[in-house]
């Protein structure tokens, strides 16, 4: 058997560094008392990281507790991975302006749409998307290998 | 631009074959109000999933509150992917017996240790791996593509 892994803390720049570079994150909330954790797609710009979602079980937990977190990891090997935890404030954008910004950012980086956070219709039916910041106020990270 | 993109919801026999089959998962929990996400190895034998972990945040985030969920997903890209989320109850493994039993199985399944959860470590000093199941309660599942 081996001496203790080491796993050892990043540092800012290098867990800014993952936050930057990863396109998928497990958006964590909690609603009524119990976590939620789903994958979104985001693009993050070193304060907020811009998400969008159709309306549904985590918009509502969101919407009733702001507090989230963005986890990020880089797996590579049972012992060569990174993981990141970015622990912020949920931010509706509905302004009309700021809004159609923030979507075409999104879609340009996402023109397939993405996992779970997608979901652009052009149905009249369909159920208008819903674009938000998590605004960062706090990452840690770790890593090992 | 595409028509609204087809997000189904997994059977229940979809969502278990998921968990059963995956070996990575993020762990939410709820630590002091915030939610917490971090990756972890687990094994699932149908009623309950084995993990393993170094004492810490999360150790104590769900001694303090044991509602947790698993979040397991297949991401084969934009418009093609699974997630399915389990939610449970965080119950430690103490008595002796019961805890080698299940150190043995997750070593077995991971030789050589893991993301965040796991640390075996042979040194007097080192902190002592946690041993803990999640009872599963209910599991919901999405999939697209």
């Amino acid at each position: 058997m081996k001496a203790t892994e080491m796993i050892t803390t990043l540092s800012r720049d290098e867990s800014y560094t993952l936050l930057r570079g990863s396109r998928v994150a497990r958006l964590g909330c909690v609603a009524e008392g119990y976590p939620y954790v789903v994958p979104v797609n985001y693009v993050f710009d070193g304060e907020s990281a811009l998400v969008h979602s159709l309306p549904g079980r985590k918009i509502e937990a969101m919407r009733a507790d702001p507090r989230v977190c963005l986890q990020v990891d880089e797996i590579e090997g049972h012992t060569k991975w990174k993981s990141v935890l970015a622990y912020g404030t949920y931010e509706e954008i509905t302004a009309s302006a700021e809004r159609e910004r923030a979507m075409n950012c999104l879609l340009s980086l996402f023109p397939q749409l993405t996992p779970v956070e997608s979901l652009i219709a052009t149905d009249a039916n369909a159920p208008s998307p819903v674009v938000f910041r998590v605004r960062v106020e706090r990452v840690t990270g770790v890593t090992e290998g």
